[in-house]
Order: structure tokens, then C-alpha cells, then sequence
């Protein structure tokens, strides 16, 4: 493309407003991220995943009856028709995980015959985000080769999940730390899983497709897959004293990108990389501390690297510690941001057709040749 | 949301340049369509799909030996591996047929743990292009109770495509008819499907899902669903007796939408809602004649009333007759148009990835509560 032809286009959509909203907030520049209007580090501290639910689809903090509603369902939600666990079994172990979570949904995406929009979509909404728990621990269970669970009622969503997952039981304070991953990913405006929803719902396709459509984007390594990516660069690096040389020979000289820095919006610090370092500094033990230690070096060297080009963590780089401190290992990290982001998925899909639809269809801007007369193949070079 | 709102954020991305593209022009005003400067009405009536695909994605109408090389890459890749068809088989028969594609599509990305973009994007486009084949014979052959079955290597990958389909011989004109369609819907720049296509490229997904991020916007109502809710329509109206009726009781009182109507971009007559209109009345027996004498008098009667709208019959209008002239029922219109758009989707992401790659990152307009105080559940009301 000449230079005229990439002013006409908007590369990335970069500053390109696709919808409004009232969800979440992002000052790039200052740092700051809130929900509704709450910081997400009250969030974080303060509040569970179910009352951030509450708060992302009905837009207030719950009060106890309405918490416990939000609970009702999501605990009668976990149940998903027989053959979409089948459809997971079925495919192999070796199997690309979010790939897997993508067959999961569409499985129950085809249950959705006659799925109409603005009837109940914030009930639906929290349905979805019940099996949506189910489908991705049985990423886990089928990649393991365990036989697939369906998360069992109770207290915690972020608890069922864990020990469907792994079945065994967990103590608060490993809940407490799935359940501050939940909120902290849950939503983040519009990044580009998604604006493939929101594509998808313009269409006014189902709702669980909407989720298919963010899920395929959350796959890319410059995105959701970042967190997994970050992880590896930790494993490769393998010890603290090999820091240096690893991001001078890789980075300064190899010329490749850092994984867990950089962010279109953020020109400083990401706040959620800031708490997840924080709790990962509590939290780390063993293999995970040392991990922590390895990252802490590479911030460092990172933050001075990219100084002039306000390159910072993001938080990928600090949140696959505590989740492999947890015990996930790193091929679920996408799969537990879905997990987590289908709120922000879903609020978004909601909010875009119920206040402001209309189908999403940009253009192209034509740069090709100019009208060609057609040629018989019999006189083609 | 406001008036000053809304004049910032892009409504439905219209005149939001997306990407640069060398692959279809559209005059909307004029009613033209062009495929890398080749008229659409050539097209359709002097070139086979083959050359259509190797048209989109090497730039040039093919030469007999390069015909032949796509001949053999596609003949080469119908095979899937055997959990792709286990997991349609798992599957309710009366699943919605869309969302199968996305499942049997979702269960090939599982197999895709290593991809990498910029490699051999054209020749693997190539072997999507066959696989889908596959996968959308057997939405219909699933959907029917009858067992799975892969198209065989042959001269016409439309051929292949209705034999393996139907499990019957097709004459040449039947499937020179399926060769049409297949060229009419390759492409049309960047509608809802095939920019849900790019967004999830730009992170770096994947090929297969970024089909399966295609699908799942192809599936509603206002974009790929258009052809089966035409069609629907002239199925519900039964009679070219009745049609004055239903559009009055229906779309001028009614103020529904008349499907097959409207366009984004055309505010004229869709050039390939022409063609099929003019197949149509060449082929369409039986009950497709009555269908169709009930499209041509909507036609008349939807025309005149939207006159001043500049609405006009799209390439849905027409086309369900065509294929449901050719033994296909109306649920197996999406998953046709999706046959058909794959190259279109594939040409775009590879031309997107290969020149001008950027990840897709919107913004959105935040209109929500300024920052507030987090109040603990106890204290709620
Ligand atoms: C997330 C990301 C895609 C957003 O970046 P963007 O707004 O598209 O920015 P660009 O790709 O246009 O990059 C702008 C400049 O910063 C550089 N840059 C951005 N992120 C970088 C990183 N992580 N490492 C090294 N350089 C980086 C680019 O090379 C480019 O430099 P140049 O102007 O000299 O060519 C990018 O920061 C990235 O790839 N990060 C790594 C993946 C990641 O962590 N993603 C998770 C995000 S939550
Ligand atoms: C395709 C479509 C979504 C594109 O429309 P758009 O650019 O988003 O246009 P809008 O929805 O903003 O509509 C503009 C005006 O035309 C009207 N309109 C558009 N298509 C119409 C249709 N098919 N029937 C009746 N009215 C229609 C709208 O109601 C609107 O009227 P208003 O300004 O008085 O409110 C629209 O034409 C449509 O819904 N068509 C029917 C579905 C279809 O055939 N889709 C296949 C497209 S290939």
C-alpha cells in the first residue's frame, strides 16, 4: 500500500469507536480501569466474581437476594446436553485446546434452533456463563485423559470450577485466587475477541456463535494466547541468571517481540498486571516463585528496553504464575481467560443489541486493477 | 445514546475502511462487481469455480497447468481426519445446520497445534477450500440420518460436491448450475462474515478458525440467513395469488423486513441477484416455478414501495430458488453460501496477514457512571 492508501485505511481500527458503552472504562494513558464505574482494584479486593456478573449484565453491585439469584442460576446452568462433552471426547488428547473450547460451544450451539435476541438475554447470559465453566474444565479433563465432570452447585462458581477440574478439593484462599483471575479478566472494552462477538451478534446470529466468533480471536498469540506465551518465555529463560542474555540475544538483538508488554490502549502500566504481580508475590511457591523471579528481572529489563516507546507489562505477562501456581498448566491459560472473559463477551453482545444494533459491514478500499476483458482458458500464457 | 454520541462512534463500522483489497470492487451505485478487475457477469458466464479460485488467491486466471495444479490439490484434500466426522455424527440430527459447520470446522482447528501464517497460506487455503466440501455435504447427509460421506476426486469440485451430497449422478448442466452459485458468492469484499474473518487473522489465530469466525456471523438473519429467510417467505406466501396480501399485510402495515431486500453497499440492483434471477427462469420447474413467480411479483411490489429508500433485490432474492431447484432444502442455504464464501474469506485473510497485518483493536465510547465508591454487600439495598 502507498502512503495515501494507508491514510484512507483505519489499520487495526485503531481510535475507530464501534459501539458505546457503560461497561468498562480504560484511561491508556493514566493507567485506570473500572467496571461500571468501580475500580478494578476495589474489584479485586473487595468484591467476588458472581457480584461482578451482577454488576457487568444488570449494572449494579447485587444486593443478597439478587447475588443469590445470580448463584441459583449459574449453579442449575452447569448441566450441558450430552452430546457436547461427546463432541470433546471424541476429538483427540493432543488436541489445541482453545480449538477444543471452540468445538465445545458450537456443540451447543447447535442445540440453539430458535434462539431469539431481547427476550431473556441476561438469563441467558448467565446460563451460558454456567457451561461455559463446564466446557472449560473438561478441556483440561479431556486433554488429560480424564473422564469429563460437570461442576457441582455450591458457594463459588470459581471453586465448582476448580474442583471439576482437577477433582480434588480446594482451600478458600486457592478459590479466592481463581475468583480474583475471574474478575480481573472478565472485561477489557473492546479488544478483538471481542469485536468478533460483536460482528457476529450484528449479524444477530445465536449467542452462543457470538462466543465461538470472540473464542477464535482469543486463540491468537497477540492476544489471548499472550498469556500463554508469556509463560513460555519464562520456561525457556528457566533460571533467574539467565535473564540478561536471554532478552539481549532474543529481544534487543533477535528483534522479537516480548510477550506481556505493549497494549494498544495502555501507555503505562496495566493495573491488572500491577495486582496480579502483587498477589503472585504472596502466592508464588517452588517452581512458580522461580518463574516469579525470572519475570520480575525481565520487567525490569523490558521497562527500560522500551522506555521511549511506553511499552509496559501487560497483564499477561505477572497472571499465568498464579495460575500455575494453582496447578493449571500452560496450555489452559487461554482456555481460563475465555472462562473469564465470556462476562465481558457477553455484556458486550447484550448491551450492542439491545441499546444500539445494526449490522457491522466496513469496507474495503479498492487498490486492485482497474476493469480486465475476460480471456478463454485456451488462450491464457 | 445522545446525538453527539452517536456522531462518534462509527455506526456498523459504514465508510470505515477495514483493509486495502486487490480482490473485489464494488460500484454500489451503479450496481457493479468486480472480482481483481473481472467483471461479475464474465465470470459467471465463462468461468468454472477452479479459475475463480485461482483467480482470488494467485491474482491471475489460471493457464491449463495451473487449472490442473488446483484441480489436484483440491481433489487431494476432501479427506478429513475421522473425528471431524464423528463429532458432526455425535451431533442431534435436528442440530441447526450452521452451527454443525462451526462444530466440524472447530474440530479440524483442533488439529492445527503448529500453524503458522506466511508459510504456504495459498496452498493451504487450497486444502480448506477442499475439506469444506466435506464438511458441508455431510450438514446435509448428517441432517438426513445417512452415513458420512467424502466427495470423490474428479473434474468439478461442484460435481464432487452435489454427488458426494446426494449420493447421486448430477448431468453437467446441474452442476454447471452449482458451479455458478459457487463463483456468484465467492466473494463480496467485506461483509460481516469476512471481516469476523479478519479480526480473528490479526491476532494470529489459526485459518480454520478464522472460518469458524466467519461462520458463526454468517448465521444471522441479516447477513448469510437472508437466503433461507427469503426463501422462507415465498414458502409462507405458497401463491402468486396471495403475494399483494402478504406485502401489504406484512411489510407495509406489517413494517417487517422484506428479506433478499437492501444492501449495505448496492443502492441499485444487486448485479448477481440478476444472473440468478435470470437462471432461475431458464431452470426453476415444478414447485420452484410457482416460487419463483411469487419472487417476481415481489419483486415488482417491493421495488416500487421502497423507490425512495433505494432498496432493491440483493443476491438472496433469488438464488434459494435456484438451489432448491437442485434438490437442496432451504436449511442447507447458509451452509451453501458458506461453501461458496470460503475462498472469499481465505483471499481475504491471506492478502490481510501478507501485506497489511495489524491487530484489529476498536475502542469504544464509554458512556457510563463516572468513578464510584465500591459499597460492601452488607450495605447494599
Ligand atoms: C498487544 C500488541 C499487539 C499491541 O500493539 P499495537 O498497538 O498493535 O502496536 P504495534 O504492533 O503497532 O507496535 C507499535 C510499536 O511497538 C513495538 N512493540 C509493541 N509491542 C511490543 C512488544 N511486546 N515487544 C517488542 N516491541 C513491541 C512494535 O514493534 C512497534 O514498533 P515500531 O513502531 O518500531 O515498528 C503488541 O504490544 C504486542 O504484540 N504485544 C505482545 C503480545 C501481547 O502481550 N499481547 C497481549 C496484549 S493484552
Ligand atoms: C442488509 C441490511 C441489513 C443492510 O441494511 P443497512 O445498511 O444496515 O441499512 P439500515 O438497517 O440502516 O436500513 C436503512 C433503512 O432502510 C430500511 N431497510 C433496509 N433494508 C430493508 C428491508 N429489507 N426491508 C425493509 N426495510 C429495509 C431500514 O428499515 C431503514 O429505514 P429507516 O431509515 O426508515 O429506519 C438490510 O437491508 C436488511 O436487513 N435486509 C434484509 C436482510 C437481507 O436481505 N440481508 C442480505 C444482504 S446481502
Amino acid at each position: 500500500m502507498s502512503e495515501t492508501e494507508k491514510a484512507e485505511v483505519s489499520r487495526g481500527l485503531e481510535n475507530v469507536y464501534i459501539k458505546a458503552t457503560s461497561l468498562t472504562y480504560i484511561d491508556g494513558e493514566r493507567g485506570i480501569l473500572r467496571y461500571r464505574g468501580y475500580d478494578i482494584n476495589d474489584l479485586a479486593n473487595n468484591a467476588t466474581y458472581e457480584e461482578v456478573v451482577h454488576l457487568m449484565l444488570y449494572g449494579e453491585l447485587p444486593n443478597s437476594e439478587q447475588l443469590k439469584r445470580v448463584k441459583d442460576v449459574l449453579n442449575s446452568s452447569y448441566e450441558v446436553p450430552e452430546d457436547v462433552l461427546r463432541v470433546m471426547e471424541v476429538l483427540p488428547k493432543d488436541s489445541e485446546p482453545v480449538a477444543l473450547m471452540e468445538a465445545g460451544l458450537a456443540a451447543l450451539a447447535t442445540h440453539e434452533k430458535e434462539f431469539k435476541w431481547k427476550e431473556r438475554d441476561r438469563e441467558k447470559a448467565l446460563e451460558i456463563i454456567g457451561k461455559v465453566s463446564t466446557i472449560t474444565a473438561n478441556v483440561y479433563r479431556v486433554k488429560q485423559g480424564l473422564t469429563p465432570r460437570v461442576p457441582s452447585p455450591g458457594e463459588s462458581y470459581a471453586k465448582s470450577f476448580l474442583e471439576a477440574t482437577f477433582s480434588k478439593s480446594f482451600t478458600s484462599q486457592e478459590s479466592s485466587m481463581m475468583d480474583k483471575f475471574l474478575v480481573l479478566y472478565a472485561d477489557h472494552e473492546v479488544p478483538a475477541s471481542t469485536t468478533a462477538a460483536l460482528v457476529t451478534a450484528s449479524t444477530l446470529s445465536d449467542m452462543y456463535s457470538c462466543m465461538v466468533s470472540a473464542i477464535t480471536a482469543l486463540k491468537g498469540p497477540l492476544h489471548g494466547g499472550a498469556m500463554e506465551a508469556a509463560f513460555r518465555q519464562f520456561k525457556e529463560i528457566g533460571d533467574p541468571s539467565k535473564v540478561d542474555d536471554w532478552f539481549e540475544r532474543t529481544i534487543v538483538k533477535g528483534g522479537n517481540r516480548l510477550m506481556g508488554f505493549g497494549h494498544r490502549v495502555y501507555r503505562t502500566y496495566d493495573p491488572r498486571g500491577k495486582i496480579f504481580k502483587s498477589m503472585a508475590e504472596v502466592a508464588a511457591q517452588g517452581e512458580a516463585r522461580k518463574y516469579l523471579e525470572i519475570a520480575e528481572k525481565l520487567e525490569t529489563l523490558g521497562v527500560k528496553h522500551f522506555e521511549s516507546k511506553k511499552i509496559y507489562p501487560n497483564t499477561d505477562f505477572y497472571a499465568g504464575i498464579l495460575m500455575y501456581g494453582l496447578g493449571f498448566p500452560d496450555f489452559m491459560f487461554t482456555p481460563l481467560f475465555a472462562l473469564s472473559r465470556t462476562l465481558g463477551w457477553l455484556a458486550h453482545v447484550v448491551e450492542y443489541v439491545d441499546e444500539q444494533h445494526r449490522l457491522i459491514r466496513p469496507r474495503a478500499l479498492y487498490v486492485g486493477p482497474g476493469k480486465r476483458e475476460f480471456v478463454p482458458l485456451n488462450q491464457r500464457k
